[in-house]
């Protein structure tokens, strides 16, 4: 009996179970191991013993959790120890794994994952522990290290550039259009930010500024250019990183909330959308002004789900699988792209420590000189990522998802 | 030579254009006026001239502009004087009228509109100007009184229940899961808030509770079942109508924002949802509260529309044509619900004065007699509304939407 697990961390994304539906059906055909389990909570579930059976699902069920968004395995955010430290969790894991006759897990995450991912497989190898760990990418933010991109970023990309399309004619209809401001996800790297460029109406960007963590950002040019735009066009259309900083290096939505009463410290004023929306209004270039915040709609939209990241999200999975018979350890599946015309990428392993706790900051040179929009290189880069629309299965006019947790 | 002009008033929804388009392609049919003219941002555009000629639109144009989302005219929220105090806008708006042989205005909008229909049929009445002005209805708000339901909310309400499906999963992950409140629009109706009922995982509803303006709202009740269910089960999903009102009738969201320094009088704290959040942090349920308002999302998601409501939307276009064809004057075309299964509708003529200024509430019976939920006779009447998918053009991944005010 030779088994193996796979387990899901971190924030969700569209297609990450579409990873999950990869290393099932990559085992189904060619029956390596008698059964894939799933752990319930990541790691640390697993260290709970909350473990099902997934090689029990049907074939509808598996094309059901491919199309179904957000970790329907549940997902955590739990730090392994240094196991020189303390190995009683490492210990632990290996034993349950045992109990299972389980000889490889797959770990999909991010860069967080990928320590995991890196610090079992050389506590494995350090005591002999014949074992396999396996990484497999995922995260919206696209900021991993040694992958072209992350399967859920596509997706989420796609959903930012609908909203925005959407959002733009929302904005537009009256005389006397006011200002607009959409916040979108992305601490770190402006990945996602710089995915609203895609919007266009009859051929045009309909977004003025894009403002992300990597660009250089002055409040006095802020103000400046937007009310410049804003005198021009009676209306600005802007896009802005949750994980904008100013000149100091501080993010804008700390100092949104920091010069608050002590009364009111319980109270989050917003983030960083809510933030220059208040410096717009009180430099008085105009009082309307609207901010949306997307929110965790844009890691769980699977209604507007990238096919392309559908299937390399299964892609990855499966090659995971493929990367484990080979007998690999401590690797994760990269995607690497061959060409743009017509858009063609491998799989290819590298090794999870590299990864692990790194970030991949969206490039300065795709960041305009005057650091408020994205270059051509950059559209290039991101539009096909975005490509195709899944199939999904509607009921009753809405579409069908599954919960593995509560099966 | 006799022409027409349609014109959109009021907040945007994702299929009022769709209504324009039944205007001009009911023409095309029976070629009753050689021209439909298009007033550019409602009554306030076509009192200063901007007019566009919709006749000379392409068959190609007509059809992009059935499945793009927001007033695509522009739109306004201008309320024409009692022209017993001054006729001043209305001889002119006749005279524009004139001067391009228009016989019929058609306007598109929610009760504030159907009061101009009203108001101008009454003085070409009067003064007897031989000049018909028909309403055709609209609003993602459902509260249009004498006819079934209203165009555009059918769209917004599979995009609430399909946002409320998608969040669920998105914050069910974690082993310690927190409560979730989704915020809806929805100022004197809970309408839109009642939609995600129909959020469905494995046969049950996803939402634990759902705060309408019309149900009694108590604090401390409130506190007392989301803590019952979030000791039970570890996370509550609670939706919330942005009108919702406290005991003495005053709306939560001013609460929210009356006790605040004067130093942070220009700081709007958010909505009913984020003072639901900080009641629930306040009171010690858990700290682990998220808060999501959709915003505008909920009245321009045309990728996620309802095929019945578009094609409802352009029905009481075109048969807002027929009933000019007929004669009338100061009418709207509401819409009749024959049957459920299968769902049928006609449409018919009512007076646009009684619709005028007045609000249809959601059921007091449809209201589970906790206050906290939505009855099966409800969710009878609104799943009709959001069935059927539209196939949108795609261009690079992104729909393809069309701007009549740039074009």
């Amino acid at each position: 009996m030779k088994n193996c697990i796979v387990a899901q961390s971190g924030g969700p994304t569209s297609v990450i179970n579409s990873s999950v539906v990869g290393v099932v059906i990559g085992n189904k055909e060619i029956k390596h191991y008698d059964n894939v389990y799933g752990g319930i909570n990541g790691i640390e579930g697993i260290l709970q013993n909350r473990i099902i059976n997934l090689s029990e699902l049907t074939d509808e069920d598996l094309e059901l959790l491919k199309y179904t968004p957000s970790s329907a395995l549940g997902s955590c955010r739990y730090r392994m120890k240094d196991f020189t430290i303390s190995d009683q969790e490492y210990l632990k894991f290996f034993q349950i794994l045992d109990e299972l006759d389980i000889q490889t897990f797959f770990y999909i995450g991010g860069n967080d994952s990928m320590d995991t991912v890196s610090k079992l497989s050389k506590y494995a190898e350090l005591k002999g522990i014949d074992k396999q760990i396996i990484g497999i990418p995922k995260t919206i933010d696209n900021d991993l290290l040694y992958t072209d991109h992350t399967p859920g970023y596509g997706s989420a990309a796609k959903y930012i550039a609908t909203a925005t399309l959407e959002t733009y004619l929302d904005s537009s209809v009256y005389s006397n259009n006011g200002i607009f401001i959409l916040e979108v996800m992305g601490r770190s790297a402006g990945w996602l930010a710089a995915s609203a460029v895609l919007a266009e109406i009859n051929g045009q960007p309909v977004v003025d500024f894009i403002y992300l963590p990597e660009g250089k950002f002055s409040k006095e040019q802020f103000l400046n250019e937007v009310n410049d735009k804003f005198q021009k066009k009676n209306k600005v259309y802007i896009v802005v990183s949750e994980g904008l900083k100013d000149e100091t290096g501080e993010y804008l939505f700390n100092t949104a909330n920091s010069n608050i009463h002590d009364g009111f410290s319980h109270v989050q004023l917003g983030g960083v959308g809510k933030y220059l929306e208040r410096l717009i209004v009180e430099n008085r270039i105009t009082s309307r002004v609207k901010t949306l915040e997307l929110g965790v709609t844009q890691r769980c939209a699977m209604h507007l789900a990238s096919m392309t990241d559908i299937e390399e999200a299964y892609l990855v999975g499966k090659d995971a699988l493929k990367c484990s018979v080979q007998g690999y350890t401590g690797f994760m599946v990269g995607i690497r792209r061959l060409q743009n015309n017509p858009y063609r990428i491998e799989t290819y392993k590298v090794e999870a420590s590299k990864v692990a706790n790194n970030i991949k900051y969206f490039p300065k040179q795709w960041i305009t000189p005057e650091g408020n929009n994205i270059t051509p290189e950059a559209v290039e880069y991101i539009s096909p990522l975005i490509m195709g629309e899944p199939n999904l299965l509607i009921k009753k006019g809405l579409p069908k998802y599954m919960d593995l947790k509560v099966k």
